[in-house]
């Protein structure tokens, strides 16, 4: 089989940047080596950004995330047992939408299968070949297995959309390869509860306890985190538990409580930074999670992806319409500044806002000392806004 | 002998207090172990914020300083072999002005000396009493040895502006005491060069090497710093390795170069972050470095003292003319507001600008990702330069 375009990875990266080339008159191919139950049913982030929801808008994907997303326009930041606003739009002109990643992978899968788009689960023993540029060498080809045979996809250029674990990066040369990585001493605690919201927006709690978040995901069910030791387990967390140091992190001195439910579902999430550079080798590039990974403190891991995707589009565009292969050489470089802001964000807020292991009681006054700063100084709560909307210039 | 205030220690603390103190028509003594000769030369910090030099020149401080002191609109950060400048007054309205704290100090000894004030130097055995307002209890007073001979200093309050070192908060009762306390791994190696300046404003660089600061004294004096180990000998550095080290640091790869001259002062500072509460105890005020200790990348430590003094002046001045104490009752909490803002600023600016002992390549990623952040997002410029001029709200 041969393609233009052969893309490992049914995430959003992988599946936006195929519908994205597919708009543009260029073929691919989505190799996924889990089904699509799978795919549509993973419950991960949840924020997007103005630029992320202006392309999925522009590209006919928006209409139910216009429908059942929730536009916010700002977020809280708690800490001693107060509440502070940095409101967004007031202090960018962007704002943010609520939209779980499984609902945009949902609207992507059915885009793709709408338009004919080849798009195979289930496909096991990916190997990639031949995308090294070597003078004399063949086309680049991705050998996989599906439904019980061997096949062979020839194509221009292979795209390593497949996330930290996949084959992609691993493919890579490695004798150039430079990673940076930062691995957190703790995780996040998750639960869905049946609940109504707690508040109107996102709240971020700082508290001597350790962090927790208090986000949404429609009228009925909402998503709490707290910081954990990422090998704590589940089972040693009844429900009672759970409530018990939710209230303590995040209710408010003036009375306010987090407003509890039946909880259905819990599971511990690690926390690490991560870049891999470069972010190309010859005919093969990676995207999102594949090439960087973020703690998801700044609700950065989807954007990045989807930023990724639309750097490689135009210089796949680039590549195809005019036979320009600039945009396409200076892809890492391009792709990294987004990258190393976000990973400074996402580092930022997560600095701020955890309990760190050497937290000492200076670090834990100066955290306090900061979200004074960043809810007090507009210039400051402009920067973090920015960042958060991700309007902000790299 | 009886006063109103008794003021341990002439630095800038101290010296302004007074002479604030005098203009509102309250009576001080300062005491001060060293000689008048000893804190007129020690060679210290060097930038005025904005609201230091308007309170030095509302108090009639500031002919001299305004006719020999350098006003700067801006300085510069430089990283990854390019400099990018800071627009300070563009950005905030204010600006800073270069004096030497050591000027600031003749001039204050000069105010205090024309109004007659009562300023002992060369005190020895200095002692605090009777300053935590029991029920019945006398006086506070302060005993110390002066001249050869002992003597004992009644007074309504006694203000500890005598240093990290200085005898005022220990006296304190330490049962309530909470102490917050950072030593960095590093230090500042000073020299001071007979050379023009290298750059028109002061150039703050972060290199692999380690940070580097080139900064001025006048049009013929430069005072430059690069960050070394704290436990480091002057000896081991040869004039030579010095220029070696720090063009390596500063020089930039448009080839531009710092100046080189004739170094005729060399010595190394150790850093570190120190903050006491509460900063009172009774009729004992603790100001300046007596209650905390910035590390100088932040230029805030003559500053915040001032800040204290400001704080504490109208205070003291309700309580005089109105017999109120509030103020002095909330003097910790008022400005304990400044001194986290300038920790945290001084903190920040240290661990962008510095190679950590446990900085790994990721962090120094970091570290340039956030210093493009702050040289190109004019928001988060702007929170920079805020801090930075002591514009910002606490």
């Amino acid at each position: 089989m041969r393609t233009q375009v052969g893309i490992i990875g049914a995430g959003p990266a992988g599946l936006l940047l195929s519908h994205l080339l597919h708009l543009r008159g260029i073929e691919s191919v989505v190799l996924e080596a889990r089904s699509r139950g799978e795919i549509e049913s993973t419950i991960r982030a949840g924020v997007l950004e103005q630029g992320t929801m202006d392309l999925l808008n522009e590209a006919g994907l928006g209409a139910r995330m216009q429908a059942e997303g929730a536009v916010h326009h700002g977020f809280e930041l708690a800490f001693e047992g107060q509440r502070r606003r940095i409101a967004l739009t007031e202090l960018t002109g962007h704002s943010i939408t609520v939209y779980a990643q499984h609902e945009v992978i949902k609207d992507l899968v059915a885009a793709r299968v709408a338009a004919y788009g080849a798009l195979k689960f289930g496909v096991t023993d990916v190997s990639l070949h031949n995308f090294d540029d070597a003078p004399g060498s063949t086309r680049p080809s991705v050998r996989y297995r599906h439904e019980g045979f061997e096949h062979e996809l020839e194509c221009d250029f292979i795209i390593g959309c497949d996330g930290s674990q996949g084959v992609a990066r691993g493919s890579m040369p490695q004798a150039v390869r430079h990673d940076y990585q930062r691995i957190y001493p703790f995780g996040w605690f998750g639960i869905l509860v049946e609940a109504p919201p707690s508040a109107h927006e996102l709240i971020y709690a700082r508290h001597d306890r350790g962090f927790a978040l208090i986000s949404t995901r429609s009228p009925n069910v909402q998503r709490m985190y707290f910081q954990c030791d990422p090998k704590d387990s589940v089972d040693a967390w009844s429900d009672d538990r759970i409530w018990s140091e939710l209230h303590a992190r995040v209710d408010t001195l003036d009375g306010w409580q987090i407003t509890e439910g039946r909880i259905f579902q819990k599971n511990i999430v690690g926390m690490r930074s991560f870049v891999s550079t470069p972010m190309q080798a010859g005919k093969l590039f990676l995207a999102g999670d594949a090439a960087h990974i973020v703690p998801p403190t700044g609700a950065k891991g989807m954007n990045l992806a989807v930023s990724d995707v639309r750097v490689l589009t135009a210089a796949l565009q680039a590549f195809y319409e005019e036979g320009a292969s600039d945009k396409l050489d200076r892809y890492t470089e391009t792709a990294l500044k987004r990258v190393w802001r976000a990973e400074h964000f996402s580092w930022w807020m997560t600095r701020m806002l955890h309990k760190l292991d050497d937290t000492s009681p200076f670090e834990q006054r100066l955290q306090v000392a900061e979200l004074e700063h960043v809810t007090t100084s507009r210039a400051a709560a402009t920067a973090l806004a920015e960042n958060y909307v991700g309007s902000v210039a790299v």
